[in-house]
């Protein structure tokens, strides 16, 4: 019979009021061995479950987390994830019913080394035996079946909980509809273990930590709060620390600790390490971060892609910019492996200062919040190309300039119908919404401006945050009917690279461009001995364009040509009158438009 | 009476064959209060001081070293910075008579924690009082007073090595005559405190260190051990710890450890921790690395410059890409502060994927062994401009293309007699070593590849690694008769930007630029309508080329019109002639140089 600690117990924190135990009787095998004969699951909900039983989102907690992830009412104390979590917030109880329970081994009711061990009647204590991330997903399930969820709209996590979400996409992907995936990784660097290693020595160094039989004494206090301490620097950011302490290096704050505090931020992180210990059980420290670093979809891209190959769901990768725990590079891996796969897949990258942390903070999720709700309101269908479940994003400049863009007319003409496309360079998805209009899909963006990312995500699109000249390879060979390139070839650097890239990507490649060698700008060159300047959008001064690359028709024939690019159809217009050139278009036309293959 | 640790202690390394003990008898008042009444100094010497007294080489320890920079015999114990010093070497005692000292507060001979406080008559331990860089410096200037040193024809160091070069130039500029400053900051960041608190916590948590007596026991070893262990994660990178511990990463080296071992980037960690203990004292650790925590020139740019006030001497500064505990851009905040001061800098960001400890390997030393020696060839005159103890690097490609480029004869046509000079895109220093030639000085290039700033470095000039796109706000106004932009403007994305600083930091700019509306360019645009290529080095094709502009010479005085740039010379030449143009220049000439002021 297991217990959970004595109330008494001034290690731990305020009671979960609104938390709901639920004993799982039958035992769980551990995935390292070592099996756990009764499981306590100790969980809160928020919202109801609709008839359709397909409104539910399990949100997975990080390494300190718990299972109170929001208030359950103006009274309560507030949860770790209110600003993703509750009414009028992307997560809506009045929409979905939240599920978060404490994971196994944690010190938060459920399950951990506070419990007392059956067999021999103590508290496990550091016999508590090796616990994965799936053996965490494994008690979960237990919780969704007792809760009669047979498939869940989303399971959502950050840090820890990224990578439970991870998990549950891979051993239960028929349960789960979406994943939202947020500053994660395949595995932890082993710079992140380093830290992680040092933190569990300094635990078990600890003279009070007792070989982890320290439940009737003070436990290892001064080794978890060192722990601590430094996992908070990791979870911070060199710019944010910067921000924080630096003007006031030698003024730290007037604490009661036994720690340093000559420096400003040694008070802080006394004060978080003191903080910290009235709350985490040293045992539970260890076994939850162990779980972290032993958490591994493979070293290599291609492990990696092997690690995922069950995983059916649609994603949404989020992380942030100054994350150096799980950084961007991390999250791209899972995301490429994922389209690798042909997953229906969204990846941003948000601009933050605040480090890991920036999932729990407002200033991370400004723009993942609304990404967030965006992902979550299209239907559960894996289609990613179906309907936002509201209108698409609208606003009048992009409508005027819409009716300017002769190019899509031309570039539907080159399209077959309801062909699958890739649009490089997508912006905030104007076009590709107007794809999708036409039956269009699967549907994919890539673009490099993180707004114009979100945009597409709130217009219900999947779309990758990326720079096309960092190369797109993770797109796999022919994975769309249409690769397109709509007045974006002017600003790629290795032109030649790309237009391999999108016949690679594409069935069909689709090229529209500016030609620069259209008559008006040749007499200008040549009459006036000035760089020739284009009209409208193109109207750059030759000093502070934004164009690397200055195409005409001919030019751009003859690299296909070079490049042994067959051209399948070509229109060429000049754009004053509408009408289409025949003859001579690299003098008569402004408009090019190319349908290209291999 | 102080007395160095008793030599039975297991926890003292090997002794120092070579080592020499000087005592000063005159006590040293500290600069955060407290004195120190006699102290002890532990020092090595190499080579001899020659009769002008001008050859002597101060070489200044990190947090962990000792006097032991070099072997002094083949049978002698490897130093730590072989790498760079010794026969055949960048500092070479064949030519230098180098020292290097034990800092005040260490634990390898020079008084420390570990000497007996004469007051109490037991070892000082944690009564040792509060150390500065600056007392470190105090104590090796009485030593160079002792060995009758006037003026050192440079001090070198890395880390808190670094600081102390930094220190000894602000405190005896009359002493020192170059500066070479590797990996270093005005002071170290916020993050990086936060990692030396947590390891000072640690040893002083540990109960073995009985408040800092624990001399005649065991020792704070575990202590010890986390702190080393945390520090020397921040001494490696990411990236190098992926490579080293990613492949294998369960699978741990076998060692007798009483620390984890389950990851092999632990078993690694708590070898490097094991290891450490046996070497050094926790009292030492705790005092040098306080010290290198209160170094601190200044939070902001104007109060680096005020700490830098009293240097003179000239200054080598290195630092690595992968360095983040003094990171590049730290070293370019001192590197900034100089140059606003008109000192003679060099600056070089060494790429290297080792972290901080690159400057103890030869993966961080190879280009930063030929710069130092280069830069301590050079005569110690602070002419920046004067010529190099060695000829001027040089190879025929080089030649070759000199004698192609005609535009420096039209450069030396706009150039008042001896300006000095800033050339911006200097690439390895030819058109430099050229004015150098002519007389000018001083001379200053700025470069964006590493390895041509090497080649500049090895042509004795100074130079700094930057990219002319991020700006050149550290160069103060008119703080050059001429700031030079050959045949890169071409290459600049901001033209406007950088027109305005060359007449910001140069009375006169001189701007080089090939024409792009050259007849011959025209008729193949007008005629053919491709874009128009360049001959020579400029015949890239439109998909590849490098640069980003397309200069002619009616858009250049256009630009400069509106920019309200005074245009006081131009020369126009048609290059395949020779031959000045007058007439028509922007159709006949295809190279022009102007002259510049605001």
């Amino acid at each position: 019979m297991s217990a959970p600690r004595s109330s008494d117990d001034s290690r731990m924190a305020r009671p979960l009021r609104h938390a709901k135990t639920w004993v799982s009787s039958e035992g769980v095998d551990l995935e390292n061995g070592g099996r756990v004969e009764e499981v306590t699951v100790c969980y809160e909900t928020w919202g109801e479950l609709n008839s359709a039983g397909d409104n539910a989102v399990l949100i997975c907690h990080a390494l300190s987390g718990d299972s109170h992830v929001a208030r359950h009412d103006a009274d309560d104390d507030a949860g770790w994830w209110e600003i993703l979590v509750g009414p009028g917030r992307a997560i809506d109880p009045e929409r979905f019913f939240v599920i978060c329970s404490n994971v196994l081994g944690g010190c938060r009711g459920t399950t951990g080394p506070n419990f007392i061990d059956p067999e021999s009647g103590r508290r496990f204590g550091a016999d508590f035996p090796v616990v994965t991330v799936g053996d965490m997903v494994e008690v979960q399930r237990r919780l969704l079946d007792h809760l009669d969820i047979e498939c869940l709209s989303a399971v959502v996590g950050g840090s820890l909980g990224g990578l439970q979400a991870l998990e549950w996409a891979i051993r239960a992907p028929h349960r789960v509809n979406a994943a939202v995936v947020i500053a994660a990784a395949p595995r932890l660097s082993s710079q992140g273990i380093a830290f992680d290693v040092v933190g569990r020595n300094a635990i078990r160094h600890d003279p009070s930590f007792a070989s982890g039989q320290y439940y009737e004494a003070a436990g290892p206090e001064a080794g978890l709060a060192l722990a601590r301490m430094l996992a908070h620097v990791t979870y911070l950011s060199d710019e944010s620390m910067r921000a924080k302490f630096d003007p006031t290096r030698l003024q730290p704050r007037s604490i009661e600790t036994g720690f340093e505090s000559t420096f400003s931020v040694g008070s802080y992180l006394a004060y978080q390490g003191d903080r910290f210990v009235e709350r985490f059980d040293a045992n539970s420290y260890i076994t939850l971060s162990t779980a972290m670093d032993l958490f591994d979809l493979g070293e290599t891209d291609g492990k990696v892609r092997a690690s995922l190959a069950s995983a059916t769901c649609r994603w949404l990768f989020l992380s942030f910019s100054s994350d150096w725990l799980y950084p961007p590079s991390a999250s791209k891996q899972l995301a490429d492996a994922l389209m690798a796969r042909s997953c229906s897949v969204t990846r941003c990258v948000i601009e933050s200062s605040a480090g890991h942390d920036s999932f729990l903070l407002e200033e991370g999720m400004r723009q993942g919040g609304r990404m967030v709700s965006s992902f979550l309101s299209r239907p559960d269908g894996r289609d990613q190309g179906a309907r936002a479940a509201h209108e698409p994003r609208s606003n009048p400049a992009t409508n005027i300039f819409h009716a300017q863009r002769l190019d899509y007319q031309l570039i539907f003409r080159l399209m077959p119908k309801g062909a699958s496309v890739v649009d490089l360079g997508c912006g905030n998805g104007e076009l590709l919404t107007i794809l999708r209009d036409r039956g269009h899909r699967p549907l994919l963006g890539v673009e490099w401006d993180a707004e114009e990312v979100v945009a597409c995500v709130e217009n219900g699109l999947s779309v990758i945050h990326a720079d096309l000249d960092q190369g797109l390879a993770s797109i796999p060979d022919r994975s769309f009917d249409v690769a397109l390139l709509s007045q974006t070839l002017q600003s790629i650097v290795d032109v030649g690279g790309i237009l391999d890239e999108i016949v690679r990507i594409g069935r069909r490649g689709i090229v529209s461009f500016p030609n620069f060698a259209h008559a008006p700008m040749r007499e200008m060159f040549a009459r006036e001995g000035r760089l020739p300047k284009g009209e409208g959008p193109y109207e750059y001064e030759w000093h502070d364009t934004p164009n690397r690359r200055f195409p005409s028709i001919l030019d751009f024939q003859d690299l296909c040509d070079h490049r042994q690019l067959r051209i399948l159809e070509a229109i060429y217009v000049d754009s004053r009158t509408g009408e289409e050139v025949v003859q001579d278009p690299n003098l008569k036309a402004d408009l090019a438009v190319f349908a290209l293959a291999r």
